[in-house]
């Protein structure tokens, strides 16, 4: 049962120093659970759907470290990432007796890692906690790099923490059990390291793309390492996103946006960030920094990654307003991630008029 | 208007560098407010007493800086610091199109501060703010170190943040429309300072308790001062509490279980903390480490400073139940900050039976 091969992906920000286990079969490898901070008491967060496939697995792992292993099942989906959820896991803390070197343990998706770390984060102003993502999309991006949040009735992930967890263990084999939809989702931000950081990459990630979907595990391995190994070089260059860290942001302002105006949960996130790439390629290629043929590679690649290209028929200017929300706006100007080469990308502003035509011209209503 | 004499006290800790301004007048001298992060808008978070005294003032210190200043006015008083408060702050800062370069200045006592706080490490993952603390309890504590919070059901300050200022601006002048209590409820975390971390400062405090109770000036700006002197000091060494910083504590494991014990606001937060130095400093007496001479002291001066010098009649089993329960505490042991000689703290457990013989010599029921 234990892994073959577990390869340690370091990161290193202002917030703390921490690795990323990445290997099939890390769940019954007790060498990935060993050395995290001493407690009494340990605390798992999941949701329903990841409990029953993985969380006695879990309490196995990390029984020998622990008193006592508490479970807390949270309701599955991004629309149970507010409030009153992230409550439910302060009154079990508090329930049980949890003192602050209780560890938590995320287990699930980006949901489950987000609201985890940011009740971590503010749980007698901090205790230790511990990622175990089970999503593709989890491993390869919102279990590195410390962002936890909730959502906001005005718009997502508005209340949260830059926070870093004490290690982060990627078991490929939880991969198995994750829907297609979802595995195409993850895909979209392993794509996202390309054309941002790695042109040499992107051509893999062509190459390999049916492995991928089909789940071979030496090829999601490559693809969870390329992947972690660039967001660990970005957020430790860049902890609170001041500047560089941004570029991770790539097709996500137009993202957000579908995400926004549909309904949360309409769409998955990474379905909303692949047709948001394909429209921050479109506007790319607009502003002059990247040829046509590029917005074609990088549409065909997500096309066939099992994600939506074409954007949602809202009108244009609801687009605009719900952009003008986004964190990432200041003082209302939107701020877009372009590719100005072939693993290179930069932030720019652009007129409201480009980025209509670039939101026409890939479905949106006028 | 503008202060003869401004005092600097700087702040150094790994999550941020930042500077206590202390003078009379600060509010109305232009040089106070200059060189704060640049942002189009800012937020003043006060509460409903405050605001009618200061806010206009505030308003016009540093309306040459912003474009638009928005003012939220919070009920008063720490019943009210709660999720659903902290909530409006979110609404405010959403309904205003705040993005994350927004400054929110947190003027009034320790609850608007530690809320106002809490909601700028939070929304969008923190934004600057600025303490101007308007009691003599914030401006020798609270508003100095970073630490931020709300109260849950079960406790106080249960979730909550490390997040340091970008500045601390401490208007003498504002503690002239301070009530008697709070006055005195300021004096306690002034006279602690003493104890734990400065004999001299200690002596200082008995000839010039006079002067203080009646607001001469200058008295008060040596002791905020100092105060906060010894708080840069400790926080500098030890800013998330993990060694050091816990001596703070002082008085505080006995005043937390007298707060909540009594139900949150029924005693302010520095008669219990008063309070629970003399049960605390009849501790280090009974361990052996002072005299009992030591604990006649520091019970006079805080009996001279208008605090209860009597534990509330509540059970010993109670206390005990509720300390046990502290953020201090660790896997159910309480940890009591005690005075090792005259100027230096250290943290002790003790046993059960000592902790009731200290509660009932000093007015708990059996």
């Amino acid at each position: 049962m234990t892994t073959d091969a577990t390869t340690t992906v370091p990161v290193a920000t202002p917030g703390g120093h921490y690795e990323i286990l990445i290997g099939a079969g890390l769940l019954a490898d007790a060498a990935a659970w060993q050395g995290l901070p001493p407690a009494a008491q340990a605390l798992i967060v999941t949701n329903t759907t990841v409990a029953a496939l993985y969380a006695p697995a879990l309490q196995r792992a990390i029984a020998p470290h622990y008193r006592h292993v508490d479970l807390l099942a949270l309701p599955d989906g991004e629309t149970h990432k507010d409030w009153p959820t992230l409550n439910l896991i302060f009154d079990r803390l508090l329930g049980s007796g949890s003192d602050r070197k209780t560890v938590i343990f995320a287990l699930g998706g980006g949901v489950v890692g987000d609201m985890a770390g940011f009740a971590a984060a503010c749980y007698m102003r901090g205790v230790p906690f511990v990622q175990v993502p089970t999503t593709l999309l989890a491993q390869v991006d919102s279990s590195v790099g410390g962002k936890t949040a909730i959502n906001h009735p005005l718009g997502k992930n508005l209340i949260g923490a830059f926070y870093q967890p004490q290690r982060v263990i990627c078991d490929l084999a939880t991969l198995d059990s994750l829907p297609d939809r979802e595995l195409s989702a993850g895909l979209a931000e392993v794509i996202k390291y390309g054309p941002i950081a790695d042109a040499d990459f992107l051509a893999w990630i062509e190459t390999h793309l049916d492995a991928l979907r089909r789940r071979d595990r030496s090829a999601l391995a490559h693809a969870v390492q390329r992947s972690c190994e660039i967001k660990a070089a970005v957020v430790g260059a860049d902890e609170r996103e001041q500047g560089l860290r941004a570029i991770l942001n790539f097709g996500h302002t137009f993202g957000h946006a579908i995400e926004a105006g549909l309904g949360f949960g309409e769409w998955l996130h990474g379905e909303a960030v692949g047709c948001g790439m394909v429209l921050a390629s479109e506007l790319s290629s607009r502003l002059g920094l990247m040829p046509a043929s590029f917005v074609d590679r990088l549409r065909g690649l997500i096309e066939r990654a099992g994600l939506p290209v074409r954007a949602p028929a809202l009108p244009t200017a609801r687009y605009l307003e719900l952009m003008r929300l986004d964190k990432k706006a200041e003082a209302g100007e939107i701020r877009f991630v372009v590719i100005e080469a072939l693993g290179r990308a930069g932030v720019r502003s652009a007129p409201d008029a480009l980025v209509r035509e670039v939101l026409l011209a890939h479905g949106a209503a006028a």
